[in-house]
């Protein structure tokens, strides 16, 4: 007969089968089982970004089952060739499984709004959550501590950390190839198999390093990365959904804080206090439904700001970004304030209605431990190969003005002058 | 320069942009920017399937985007051909984007659950909410009842309506896609442009009708439609998680009735009256965050059957469906009873926990007008011409028992001979 | 360090790795090496389909390699589930790669026009290549016998031979897979990874059998196959392309009997005797290169017809097809001699330009073993579980005059009443 | 009645159809249908390539259509926003169709090996092709120039030529679309909605330039570009293959020149002459099929180096790479040298069977005109604005050292010692 098996039909992946006659597939069926687990179909992957890209409505819950069945993919592979490993696919493989179980309401949307940390709460649950615990217990005594360990990048076998989180690790494979499956974004395209294939584990060093033949795809997945970045994460109307947000909780706080805010215990709590100082379950308790419903009760708020914000949030009535990098920082703060001068009358607070954002986007960073090729003899950074990588380590940094729709930005704008006496019109988003 | 344009770039239909110097697509703009079209966002285009897909999380706004554009293309190449079509261009278009705006929460999930009608709502926001209605009527002044003809299959031009609302629509074509291309089902795929060229229009009859040509690909849409409902719309496990979310409704409104429930406003207006005659803010209220988010508090209720149900459905620990239609009706209702005692004990409530489900599955009906051939001197029914339509119209009725996960139903089955004396042990789901 | 391995990058099975460590796989990589079966590059899998579907390139080299890969992922699923499987690993593999080696020219419509036989040539390879027998017996001494028996349906698994040659098997998998994949007729997508769950193995009757569950996934495959069947491979141009080429060899094989044509060695041979009591080497001669090379020359020919047949054919100046399905046999006959009389003066021999083609198209058959469903207690066939497959055993026929283009076909119809006094105007392809 | 059409299904471009009313797309249809256009069908887009990459089997016909495609969805977008430009639309769509007309065996791989240009066939074609000219004569009587100029950069209105021939042109687009798709190498995949969108004409300079909004999407195009030449066209097995076909030619060259080679009149022509100075009808005569039949021929020729040569390219036993760039060039010789003193009895002649070749990849130059968008006040060259396109304007430059499989290159290059004492130990390809 057919053994007990479960399977996810995923439309990137196709079919993810877990058997449950292998006992570390046993643990993730049960762990996706568990409520923190199941909590993630309630947190969008991408927090608002679906006002953007109306595609992006998928959650932290189907990313979670990719992040695990890529891993599984890459480890089966290496461990394969190298069974020394095989004695860490349980921490891989649950590590893959869980390492978004900490976050808040709309990704990490949430967390710059209201400051708390995902990475703080993955930790937590894995420590306390009891059902989680338990189970990790049960398969064995240290699992959930060498799960930790990865996260903290304190795994004395590097390799296995790497898999799950590294400048080349299966969570963002997984997150650029749903993303752009979701949005239809077909620039963020991976060749998957050729980055499987391209995965190598040094014996000596207990690294997870690239064969020198899979320069090319490293090289691609780190564009291509640039390129979501650059055109869908950093998105100027995704600047702007996430910062009415900000303005909105703003408000929520100071007004919860006058006693003038109604809200149930869980979103009190999150509005009264330092987020990671929460106990475990009012922080659980918070999910994107529960935000959203207030956001959409406050829209009768008899706070004009607060009511405002929410109904622009919730019917996407959003304020419009300008681009103003090419002027000097000087330049962007008098702009801001003539701006807000203009502005007055036309909403409830120029102070909170007009603003500035910084983005930095860069395909590949230094730190930490870098990507690292097989070459003859010795590892080398793959920076050191590739121009196309060192091109990417240059962040590029923007300035966008948020301001109301109705403002006439281009006017404002062509009173300051760019050095080369330029009349820049900037587009709006 | 560029004309002003918006662009929605869809996963399936690649860009759709939408030109504002074109006073149809003008108007579909502003549609779209309305909070009635906008709360589309906040409603799952297939309620509770993602808890079996999980891929499946799409909302009605994405869906609605789809179908004007399947309708624009398919629409605008037939205007061409026949130019008399040009004058209901706006209302073709308008009707397509607009066609689900009465969905309530989980879209048909919550019609089966409070027992509203979408239809009813779709009119009703056409005719009195103020911002759609000034906008349809800032057009023309019978738009909106053109619209409304077309919902209701009484447009003067039938292909005006069918384009929007027949067995060959594209309403259906959008949705078969695109559940494919999210719950990861290949099988659902349409060859969209096959249809598109197969589709044409008969001057005599003004019908839209099909080109001899085209009976493969409308063959072939319509076996997708029945393998999408077999394998995906009617997944048992599908048939639970609603049935879970009724027995929850059900118990919410007797405590509601009783006075022994706190809800919102809106939850309350919900649960007290007849869906289709509340008032319509009361209606729009209501999304799929509203009715998620009370479930979620009720799991806390001090009602015993209430806490339970709903901790079930937010958890996704849904109970199991064993097809039990190879019995007679009378077995059928015996194994019903047998069941109940033998679960005894297992859940609060044994009439609340264990019940039977049939569905109907085909993939083609015979009522109304159905899909047309234009043959050579005459229009012929395509079931005539297809022995696989014919098939398709043979309706496939299964029952089911639906149980708690623990209840040993092969053990209770074993006891419900079969007329061969099979011991038939069925699948559980 | 990495394994020693061969990668071939598909786009429909994506890497397709062979690892040189493992005996099968070296043996598999050894036997692609084999100029026997490189010769598959220069035999196109749909002959000349591509006249009518562009995309329609691809070699039966690629196909091959395909059917490999998808026997490959079913063959290890089940031995895994039943490890008595694993010693016919060699022998499945082999055979799948192998199946067609004895292909001819434009695959099966060589068969048609020549009237060979391709398993027979793939049978006298097995045995008699000695590059490939080497390589065979070099594995182990009745490794060729076992493969032969799979293709004869004699191996004692009827599993081993049903993953290679059945109603369901590897190559029939690919082939509709990849043809979709290249004509872009994207109703042939099939979903592979459901079928490959659905496969499972019957210990007692050591069948290859459908898991209950399975049934959606297998019809879906079944529908697929009749409608590329019916849409693809059956495309009335398509017949035409096969009945030209067919007509120009039978020209071709006349005049070289009178000694009025050149042609190589090779060419000469295939028209001068029975194709299957060639020379072994004299068929692996022939190819699409040396066949399609003596068609550009004939087009020069001093025969008229034969150069005119040529040009015809290499230059896509093709006949037309009309359906004549509808009308009698007799009257068929007749629509065919009143054709050939209109086309007097038109074409160099009316009997040669005009003729008859009959096609038969059915999804299913109900020949030797059909596919089984695994059902409580008992296999069950799929004809007595489905309609729809029931559907698809009903044949459904065609029939089609093949005519010059500039004839005035309706004109000629118009004189053949149908029963019903329809004045059937047909189109033509 | 639906029009007279003729559709083309692409894998590619769904549907492309075209309408026989429109006299620029009956135009089409007929150069479509000339034996010309034809001939392309038995030309690879990629020659040998699909020796490394075996889905690469696809002809200049299918890609000629896919440039024409989309040729005509940017022109006609472009046309509907600039109407001025619609007096060009045969010219565009006919020099997209007609392109590549001019290509001889293997496409770019026998300009290599045999010293012709395809530029100058194309344009011989165009000017003295009969069935060609009359057509483009019976459409405008200057059609045919309007059409050269575009080939020639030298049409008036450069955004008419940039469309069908520049950094940014239609043939780009499409193939590196269709080799990718046909490869299976997903990260040659491009956004082609995105890019069209970003097309737009500058009134003034008579150019295509890009949006400023459009620059994520030409980047990423870029760098797709880059990326397929570094992986697929440039592909070390790519570069061995072409080598022994461009030693085959040589060889056969001089074999004809001392009366020593049987070849047919084409082959004979071509093997005699300088390649341009051919008359047209040898010209066209050549093909794939005729080279490789003559390939296939010469396996069994006396002279045992045209023998052998051919057999390694007709079943595929291709030499070696071995990457020997980060020598120094002094080096490099001098490892030729001595592999070819290692090589001696290996090969039939060492010099012939050892050889270096060098590649130069990039994704981007600066001849001509470049790329340019539109900013406020004037256009800018796209490689000021992103340092992605920067990088790739630096060429990147690689030396192989071909050889026989059996050469122990390793132990060879041991002996030269690399600047930094580093024993590099290359990859075999």
């Amino acid at each position: 007969m057919l053994p007990k098996t479960r399977t996810y039909h995923d439309p990137l992946h196709g079919a993810i089968t877990l058997d449950s006659a292998n006992r570390v597939e046993a643990l993730l069926i049960e762990l996706i089982d568990t409520s923190v687990f199941q909590r993630l179909r309630r947190i969008r992957q991408l927090g608002p970004a679906s006002l953007t890209f109306h595609g992006a409505e998928g959650s932290r819950f189907t990313h979670s089952l990719g992040v695990m069945a890529i891993a599984r993919r890459a480890f089966d592979r290496l461990a394969a060739l190298y069974p020394v490993l095989d004695q860490y696919r349980a921490a891989v493989l649950c590590a893959a499984l869980l390492h978004d179980v900490g976050h808040g309401p709309f990704s990490h949307t949430a967390e710059e709004v209201f400051g708390g940390h995902h990475e703080h709460w993955t930790r937590r649950i894995l420590e306390s959550a009891p059902e989680v615990r338990r189970l990790l217990d049960g398969f064995s005594s240290d699992l959930w501590l060498e799960i930790a360990q990865i996260y903290q990048h304190q795994h004395p076998v590097p390799c296995v950390w790497q898999l799950v989180s590294s400048q080349l690790d299966c969570d963002r494979i997984d997150y650029l190839m749903r993303d752009s499956y979701f949005t239809g974004a077909s620039y963020g395209q991976l060749d998957l198999d050729r980055i499987l294939l391209a995965l190598d584990y040094d014996l000596a060093s207990q690294q997870l390093i690239v064969a020198k033949k899979g320069l090319g795809a490293i090289e691609h997945y780190l564009v291509v990365r640039y390129f979501m970045y650059a055109q869908i994460y950093n998105h100027p109307k995704n600047l702007v959904a996430t910062w009415v947000l900000e303005q909105t909780i703003h408000r929520a706080r100071k007004l919860m804080a006058e006693g003038a805010l109604e809200a149930d215990d869980t979103m009190a709590a999150w509005l009264s206090h330092s987020i990671d100082e929460l106990p475990l379950d009012k922080y659980l308790a918070q999910d994107d439904y529960v935000l959203h419903y207030h956001l959409q009760r406050w829209q009768t708020h008899g706070d004009g700001v607060l009511a405002d914000l929410c109904q622009r949030f919730v019917n996407r009535r959003l304020p419009k970004a300008t681009e103003i990098s090419h002027y000097t920082y000087a330049q962007q703060t008098d702009i801001l304030a003539a701006a807000r001068r203009q502005a007055y009358g036309l909403v409830p607070d120029t102070d909170i209605y007009l603003g500035l954002r910084h983005t930095r986007n860069r395909g590949y960073t230094l730190y930490q431990r870098g990507i690292k090729l097989k070459m003859p003899g010795e590892l080398v950074a793959i920076s050191q190969l590739s121009p196309l990588v060192r091109t990417l380590i240059q962040p590029c940094h923007r300035t966008w003005l948020l301001h109301p729709a109705e403002l006439p930005v281009a006017k404002i704008l062509a009173e300051f002058k760019l050095g080369a006496g330029d009349s820049e019109i900037a587009d709006e988003f």
